[in-house]
């Protein structure tokens, strides 16, 4: 079985290319046209074997996560999905890995609109890079830098599940090996199958200040937050939505949550927000200054020691 | 030094970003802004260690070939490069070898527009992932799908030069170390510098009517546009360009070439195409039929054993 019949067996069962989808797979690049008017958003994230993801990943799983975390930066940015791209790394593949890892990526990309037009296969350590693109009406997309004092901040869904996962996956690794897209327990969802918050972004183009995804860690990306904007933030502890079982101070310093960190303007009405069906919760507000001060129910700083990872630290 | 102080040494010295980049590196996601009337042209290839470079290749060597080859294949689309992003898996990393890297992705963006606007850093084995973009005029992208016969075939520079110097350097490896881009010596320039075709694919837009880069040895990228256009090749091997002390057998069987090959309408002058300063040679020709037949100076068909390379042969 040779690179190009592999490439065949990624792209099974694709259903037809949209008209947006000048040309697609199998040429040197694929061909895209973007409607009227808009932007073109794109970001790319790569999955290290052993480092972003365990080994032994069932092939399905691995392809949902390689791209719902990339979906989540386009949520980041209040951008629609376009096409993505992927470029996996792998000592050895065979028919059946590829059909699952493409079951998985399909299963990613849900009713996002994000369709998969091209990519690159090449032997070595286990690595999967996947390119994401995205468009927004010209000028809406959601930045980091836009937060000002004043705002309010908040989050969506339950930090801390997926650090709580991700502990028990690297306690007993075996679970995974038999798991698929639909056996995956309740309690390695948040960590196995992150839903990028794409419907919640579109809701936050025009409302948003700034808007982050939560990925290294809340305190740690909304310190990006206050970077980009020159501001500070204050987080009352208490207000975060913690999953349950896992410490509150665990939760905001942990990772891969894949939730929408953003701040409205004081006086703004988050009611429109909630129809994306996603739960919204206020859990600070930005200020003058810099950095981020994390406050017990008494307004008394909380110290963390870690906040957040860096890949090279 | 953490991950964020190496994006910033990859980013030192960075000329201001043109008007068309909304949003560059640094948050969730970058934002093109793209003409009106284009089309969007994207491409993605990793570079492995040890498969697609050697071991030990100076980081402004590898900046150079990572985005060289992507270059090439916006090239064989008659695209015009914008952004481009890089996903750099390294075990370790420091502020010299990003400052290197850098550089050599400057030295090969050249003035082909092509500009660095994000990109994801990750610890594990070295590779290194270019996603490129580019724009042509709607429907002007140049296929492999439409090729004719009668159709004339050609290639531009010389072929084989590649393999010759990766087989040097396969040789004697210790060659690297001390090497920068500006002390590569001329035997060694065509696999460690390659040259993407950008000037003269935007000449072939409106005129050739199918091009590919070639990257996998020149017989098997003909077979793709015989494949995708469904009509079969002739190659005269007397007329291709073959660059010095090589094996024509070796020539059209190797690759990393990265010269066009593109066909032409039988009646159609070639002369304006001569302007982009790459020279260009009609080997061959499209016939009715599937298939590459390679022909010596008497029309017979000329045996080769192997025809370029596949990734998970």
């Amino acid at each position: 079985m040779d690179e190009f019949d592999l490439i065949a067996a990624l792209l099974a069962d694709e259903p037809p290319l949209p008209d947006w989808v000048r040309t697609g797979p199998g040429d040197d690049a694929a061909v895209l046209r973007p409607a009227a008017g808009s932007e073109w958003v794109m970001s790319t994230d790569t999955l290290v074997e052993g480092r972003h993801f365990p080994a032994g990943m069932p092939p399905d799983l691995l392809g949902w996560r390689a791209l719902a975390v990339n979906l989540s930066d386009l949520a980041a940015m209040g951008a629609e999905p376009s096409g993505f791209l992927v470029a996996l790394v792998a000592p050895a593949l065979d028919e059946r890995w590829c059909r699952g890892f493409s079951t998985g990526l399909r299963a990613a990309a849900g009713d996002s609109g994000a369709r998969l037009v091209g990519g690159n296969l090449a032997r070595g350590p286990l690595a999967v890079t996947v390119t994401v693109t995205g468009t927004v009406p010209a000028g809406t997309a959601l930045l980091r830098s836009g937060a000002r004092p004043g705002d309010a901040l908040y989050v969506s869904g339950r930090i801390g599940a997926a650090v709580a996962a991700l502990r028990q996956l690297e306690a007993g690794p075996e679970v995974l090996a038999g798991l698929t897209l639909a056996t995956v327990p309740e309690a390695l969802r948040a960590y196995l199958l992150p839903q990028a918050r794409i419907g919640l972004g579109l809701r936050l183009r025009g409302r948003a200040r700034a808007c982050i995804d939560v990925s290294d860690g809340l305190l740690a990306d909304l310190g990006h937050i206050c970077e980009a904007s020159a501001v500070g933030a204050e987080v009352d502890l208490e207000a975060v939505p913690i999953a349950s079982g896992v410490a509150a101070e665990t939760a905001v310093s942990g990772g891969d949550d894949y939730e929408l960190l953003f701040t409205l303007p004081e006086a703004m009405d988050a009611e429109p927000l909630q129809e994306s069906g996603v739960p919204l919760q206020c859990i600070g507000r930005m200020v003058v200054g810099e950095g981020v001060r994390l406050l017990d129910a008494r307004g008394r700083d909380v110290a963390i020691g870690e906040r957040g990872w860096s890949h090279f630290r």
